[in-house]
Order: C-alpha cells, then sequence, then structure tokens
C-alpha cells in the first residue's frame, strides 16, 4: 500500500524572500547579472530559507548502499563482492565521498539498504538492510511492494535525521554494482529513451559490454513490462533498494524544506522518479555535474536540470555533488559578504 | 630596451613525479579515471611541486587596477570613476574578489598600476602607478616602451613577493573600466581575430555599444598597426598597464615555479601575451572558467586552454579563478587522502 507521506505537502520556496534576495543582487557592487549561476543559487537559498542573506553552513551527505541481482547477468566491470567492499571503505573514511565529506566538515553516513551479505556493525554505517541485494530484473521484478516502500522509508528517515541535525543542504549518494543498469532502466522508461541510448560504461564497460548492458536493460523491460505513468512500479520493477531509498530521501527533503544537491547519472534517475511522483519537488533541487556516463544529459533534460559542473566525473557516491558544494557555499558568501553600491560609494552604469 | 629577466628560463615541471602521481591514481579506490579532471589537476600539481601527493594550501590573489584612454571614445556601461571606486571597495573588503579571498584564506592584494586619480595609500593597495591611466589607442599607441617594461616589472615583483610568501598558486585579477576594450584588441591581433568577433558587452553594453566598441578597436587597429608576431608591441601599442603587469606576472610565476590560475576574458588576453612571448608558460597554467564575454572562448582556443568551469560568469577581478580554487584543492585532497584497493581489501576491475 502506498504510504502516506508520499502525498504529504512539499513546502514552497518563499516568494517573497526571492524576490527581496533578487532585488539585493542588483545592489551589489558588480555589473548586474555578472556573477551568473551564482546569483540564481543565492535567490534559491533565499527562497528555501526564508531569509534575504541565506548562508550554507551544514550540510549532510547520505551514501545509500545496495545490491544488484541483474548482476548475474554480467553487466558490470567490477565483482558484486565490491559493494560491502565500499561499503567498509565508506566507513574507514578512504573513498573519494568520505575524504569529500570530511574536507567539507559535513554530516556523513552510509546506509546499507542491502548489499549481497551483511557487512555487519560498522562505524557511520546504518544497517537498514531490505533484503540480500534485489532479485534479477532480467527474469522478473527487482523488487516487491513491501521491499520498494520499505527502502523508500528508508531513505525518508536519512532526510529524517538531517532535518533533525539542522543542516541547510543534503546530497544523497549511492554506492551498488549494477546500479548504473537499473539507473538507465528506471531513467529510460521515465523519459521515454531506448537502453542503447541510456546504457554506458559504468565503472568501465567496453564497447561489447555496454552493448550487453542494453541488452539485458531491454530483456528487464520486456519481461517486466514498467508503465512510465507509474513511477513507483518503474522503480519496484527495474530499480534498486538504492534508487528507491534516494526517492524516499529527495521526496521527504522537500516535505521537510531542506533542498537537495542532486549528483550525477544514478541519483538523476532516482530523481526523476521523485520528481514525476511529486513534480512540486523540482523547486528544492540543485544538480551538480554533468556525469560521463552518456545517458545523464539525457535524463538531466528530461527533469529539466541544468548541471552546475562538467569535470569529466563519473564516480558517484555523492562525489561530484560534493566537489560542487563550495560553489553554493561561495554563492552565499558572495550574497551576504559584498557591499552594495552605496555602502561602498560606487558609481552605478 | 626589452628587460633581461623575460627570457630567463622557465622551469620544467616534473615529468617523474607526474608519472608517479598518475601511478598513484591507477592505485585509489574507484574506476579509473572516473574523477576526470580532478586527476589530471592533481597530476599537474604534481609535477608543480615535485611531489607525489601535492598539496594546495596556500595562494595568493593580486588585482592589477589600471584606466584606460580609450574610454575616452564611449566603450563602457561604467564612468571611468569606478576603477578606483572599485579599488577603494577592493581595500575595504567589499568586492567580490575580496569576499572570495578572504573566504579562501588567501593573500590578497591589489596593485595600482595606473588609474586616472591616485587613490592615496589605502590598506591592501600598493601603489605602483606608472601614469594617470593609458593613452586613447585610437589615437595613437597605449603607452611607451618604458611603460609597457615597468608595468610589466610591477606584475614580476607581485609574483616575487608570492614566491617569498611561499604560495603554491598565484591568481591575478584586473580592474579598469575600458580593459575588456583593451583586451579585445590585444586577443584579437595575437589570436588573428576580428574586432566585430572580440568586442563583447564588458560591463553591460547593448549591442549598439558593442558594435560602437568594436569600431574603436578597428580605430586603434588602423592606427597602430600591431604586429602579431610582437606580442610585446601589441600590448604596448593597444593594451593596458594592468594586461602589461598580468604578462609579466604570469612569466615571472613560471619562472619561480608558481603554477596560475588565469580568470577570464581579460587575464586570458594578457596570458596569450604572456604565452606568445614565452611558450614553455603554457605548461603552468591552469584556466578557471569561461566568461560570458563572448570573445573567451575564442581566446582559449588560442592558448590552448580548458576552462574548469561555466558559471556564466562576467565579472573580473580574478573572482572566476578564486571560484575555482576550491575544485584545484579537493583535486590534491582526494588524490593524498583516498585510500588505494590494496589499503582497503577493495577488488579491482
Amino acid at each position: 500500500m502506498r504510504p502516506d507521506w508520499l502525498d504529504a505537502p512539499i513546502v514552497v520556496p518563499s516568494q517573497k524572500h526571492r524576490q527581496d534576495a533578487l532585488s539585493h543582487q542588483q545592489q551589489l557592487t558588480k555589473p548586474p547579472g555578472s556573477l551568473g549561476v551564482l546569483e540564481k543559487i543565492a535567490v534559491d537559498f533565499a527562497g528555501w530559507q526564508n531569509k534575504v542573506l541565506p548562508e550554507l553552513e551544514k550540510l549532510k551527505i547520505v551514501v545509500f548502499a545496495g545490491d544488484h541481482g541483474v548482476v548475474a547477468s554480467g553487466v558490470s566491470a567490477f565483482p558484486q563482492s565490491v559493494t560491502v567492499e565500499m561499503v567498509k571503505n565508506f566507513s574507514r573514511g578512504g573513498a573519494a565521498i568520505t575524504v569529500l565529506a570530511k574536507n567539507l566538515n559535513a554530516n556523513f553516513e552510509v546506509v546499507d539498504v542491502g548489499t549481497v551479505t551483511d557487512p555487519g556493525p560498522l562505524p557511520s554505517v546504518i544497517s537498514s538492510r531490505v533484503g540480500a541485494g534485489t532479485s534479477d530484473m532480467s527474469q522478473g521484478a527487482a523488487m516487491d511492494e513491501k521491499q520498494l516502500y520499505t527502502a523508500m522509508e528508508v531513505g525518508r528517515q536519512a532526510a529524517i535525521r538531517g532535518h533533525k541535525e539542522g543542516v541547510q543542504l543534503l546530497i544523497g549518494g549511492e554506492m551498488g554494482i549494477g546500479n548504473t543498469t537499473a539507473a538507465a532502466a528506471v531513467g529510460g522508461v521515465l523519459a521515454g529513451l531506448s537502453p542503447t541510448l541510456m546504457a554506458g560504461p559504468g565503472t568501465g564497460l567496453d564497447s561489447e559490454g555496454v552493448a550487453k548492458k542494453a541488452e539485458v536493460i531491454q530483456k528487464a523491460l520486456d519481461k517486466n513490462m514498467p508503465d512510465a505513468k507509474d513511477p513507483l512500479s518503474v522503480l519496484r520493477k527495474v530499480g534498486g533498494f538504492e534508487l528507491a531509498a534516494l526517492a524516499g530521501f529527495y521526496i521527504t527533503s522537500a516535505q521537510l524544506g531542506i533542498p537537495v544537491l542532486v549528483d550525477g547519472f544514478i541519483t538523476t534517475s532516482a530523481a526523476l522518479a521523485a520528481v514525476r511522483l511529486r513534480p512540486e519537488l523540482a523547486d528544492w533541487m540543485l544538480f551538480a555535474h554533468l556525469s560521463e556516463e552518456p545517458g545523464h544529459s539525457a535524463l538531466l533534460a528530461a527533469i529539466g536540470g541544468q548541471a552546475l559542473v562538467d569535470l569529466e566525473m563519473r564516480l558517484g557516491e555523492g562525489s561530484g555533488a560534493a566537489v560542487a558544494v563550495p560553489l553554493l557555499k561561495m554563492a552565499c558568501t558572495l550574497h551576504a559578504g559584498m557591499a552594495t553600491f552605496a555602502q561602498a560609494g560606487v558609481s552605478q552604469g
């Protein structure tokens, strides 16, 4: 049964504070508009925080990890054991996202939504296992309804923890060998794009591997017949535990009035499912980077998002979002810290 | 007389440390190449610092300010008085670049290379006035040879100060009403592109203003007949004091073994002049952002540079470079802080 919280109200950003922030921008000692995207970001945060001079000091990064039954069909360059090995690496602080989270002084946690083997208790890792990986979507549905809603609830709880911690931004990351395959399937169905367009190298497939991956996705679509008009069934049939958790995480964030910075290919696919469920959610999303994964630009177009940077990254984990955080911080710092023409005695054009 | 230092040796980045850094990158717990541009940056810094694990902790930002005689021909949306007004704003910390420099904990100084009116002693402002603005290049040469070499020496001294302070990165910024006109002239001659292609809105001209600006540049070229094969004469005839200082700053940085992060349109024009003088300099340059100023992409192509980000900025002052600094820092932090596959017990693909 579709949980009630999915349909709870999403906060409406404050138009008044957006307008006031926009007026403030026009008074700062620079040619109007010359800070480009940074001006827009400051205005977005003003609307989100109900403050003319917003700040971005506290943020939380949550990496959702899960395994994928479809890996049995040979869709990844890395063995499935890597998902749990990387969970341990996150816990010890050796992975890219943990190095970045520490650098950003961000609250950080890993949520095990369902890896194949249970890594047991680990520092910074929350065990919320929905199952020992999904079922192979090329043979049937990746998960059942109960698993779907449980995984979404796991994401919801992570957003609620962030809210209790008082963070001003939430970043969802993911880890899961095989999850570009699930993300390509989910994103492709929702955006109306073929597996051939959506399948990419992931962690490093060659062109033959990519072609096979597209075939496996097509097989999963033929088997499951997911309906683009029903994003929940798409997530259930051809998604993954971490994708479902991310969708729940994004929706809850917006319900709690916290903006999210979407990372790359996999997270955008989950974000697209979430936005199709709750279109108002789009007002709470920023998109960090354009991934090298070839399907990402099409997913961004489908969701109407504009990536802040293109650094040819394709790592996942939330790393592309973490790298973009200083841009958001600087946007707020400039907005609040610059002098106005009147304050500085500078002539206007 | 061409000063001797212009031809002093430029440090050769360490190929050994670049190779070792590249090997190190292959061992980190991520798919090879998945950190994209950040991996290349870490390798660049390894070569610059003769260290497999380089760091970026200390940097210096120098804003060169100068006025332009060509403003008399009506090429800017802002009055000339703004140059000095902004120098005062830099000194008091109210401008974008000062907010960013503080945020980055960067050493910061403004160098007055020749504004129309002398602002007098101000905190953080170094007075190295070559003249009270350049001459109007539409009527003759913008400066004489002595002024050119003095301005370049002013830039050189700023780089030497940075070296003494032990910085690992230098950023040059600029302020000068009318300096997109000079930069368009210098860059256009050196890149072989017409004034119509190079002239843009600057601080905010409308299309009529841009057309007039292109005409003024054409007039300056007809009058001065600068020779693209002689970058020094191009800087002298149609450049500006801050452009010449930037060229000297960039060359000296590379002679001292300090990389530079080039900002936007005006600085790229000065960088192009510097690289044409000393091609080895290109090994020490990173390019921060693609400016909204329409000629910038052509200048980047001419210098063979790739901008790290495109945030639709067009402010100058070094602001685009400052905004990109966290990306460089993160590249070094990831490179040094991530675990290797062996350390983390993660399987390789």
